[in-house]
């Protein structure tokens, strides 16, 4: 497998990511401009030259497309988390993987942007992708279940992982609210440590 | 208004009332006994001795009346949030209100798990939900952000609310797992304190 991927399958996955991200980038910038409802299947297709057929190979639907983004980033939360050193405390891996995903974020905050502020405004449109981010908030759950000991490793692991996402969504929130100004990286510090310390101090 | 709601409007809204808590009841039972993929709404509708034209009147798909248990609850916790006394601190008043609203779960506590498991195994279904669940959540941040004073207040009261639904729903999941033996409202304390601790502890 390790081989495999940096001979031809490598070079066909490469194809097949930037075709994925050409589309993605074509649908963001089409509904920045005309406004998510007045951009079609068609549109998106002929803006980044594939064929719909094409299309429907990477997404379900308009709406799976714009979960997409949501969920490469909890990919990469999961993707990260599995390489924080063994032995790490729980919490300190979700933040660590937390902080690092942000970089994704930033690299591309145009993008995170639009597709924040569309699924913002129109919350049905997470429909298409609410199973799937469910999906990966339960694998985040078991990668932080395995760095527990103790009693209840389940559902201190699910307490800590929902805690997590509380601190993420309110600072891609913050993030949004002043228009990517500052990186991700910079406004999400505050956020955990709002979690940290808990509901009694935010509510004073 | 009010004096409507005693007379004739009151009896008609009674009466909607009962049809849709029948129409809830008669689909649960129906999921227990077939699983959710082997009912049609056909089959809610005969059991429940209405037409489905009735039941659309009620609920736009299977799914949806799925959500409905949900967003009743989150209808529930909507509504005492706004009875809370006055001046009484954003969190607890977050907490009480949480609090008040394991009495609806544990009044009703087979249709809840039923509900609780169906779409548990099958997250895909809560998608019909998912943008009206999402507009709840806003609405109670809306309602926790008029008892905060300071700065920040919009984000600190989404921040309560995140923190909130993760004590609730790790609860329920506690609560399900043991097969909804003990009250609901004797679960949720345990991880209200849970989130008050904060990651640190959870991580321990």
């Amino acid at each position: 497998m390790e081989e495999q991927s940096s001979g031809k399958q490598g070079l066909r996955d490469r194809h097949k990511e930037r075709t994925r991200t050409a589309l993605i980038e074509a649908a963001m910038r089409l509904f920045a401009e005309r406004g998510y409802g007045h951009v079609t299947v068609d549109d998106i297709c002929a803006d980044a030259e594939v064929s719909a057929r094409t299309f429907f190979r990477y997404f379900r639907s308009k709406d799976a497309l714009l979960g997409a983004t949501f969920l490469d980033l909890s990919e990469a939360v999961l993707a990260s988390l599995a390489e924080q050193p063994a032995g790490q405390d729980a919490w300190q891996s979700m933040r660590a993987a937390l902080l690092e995903c942000c970089a994704d974020v930033d690299a591309d905050s145009a993008l995170f942007l639009q597709s924040y502020r569309v699924t913002n405004g129109a919350p049905d449109l997470f429909a298409a992708s609410a199973g799937a981010l469910i999906e990966r908030e339960r694998a985040v759950t078991e990668v932080l279940a395995t760095r527990l000991t103790g009693r209840d490793r389940e559902l201190r692991a699910q307490l800590l992982t929902g805690l997590g996402i509380v601190a993420l969504r309110s600072a891609m929130e913050a993030w949004a609210g002043e228009d990517a100004r500052r990186p991700l990286a910079d406004v999400l510090p505050r956020y955990l440590r709002a979690v940290e310390q808990g509901p009694a101090e935010l509510a004073r």
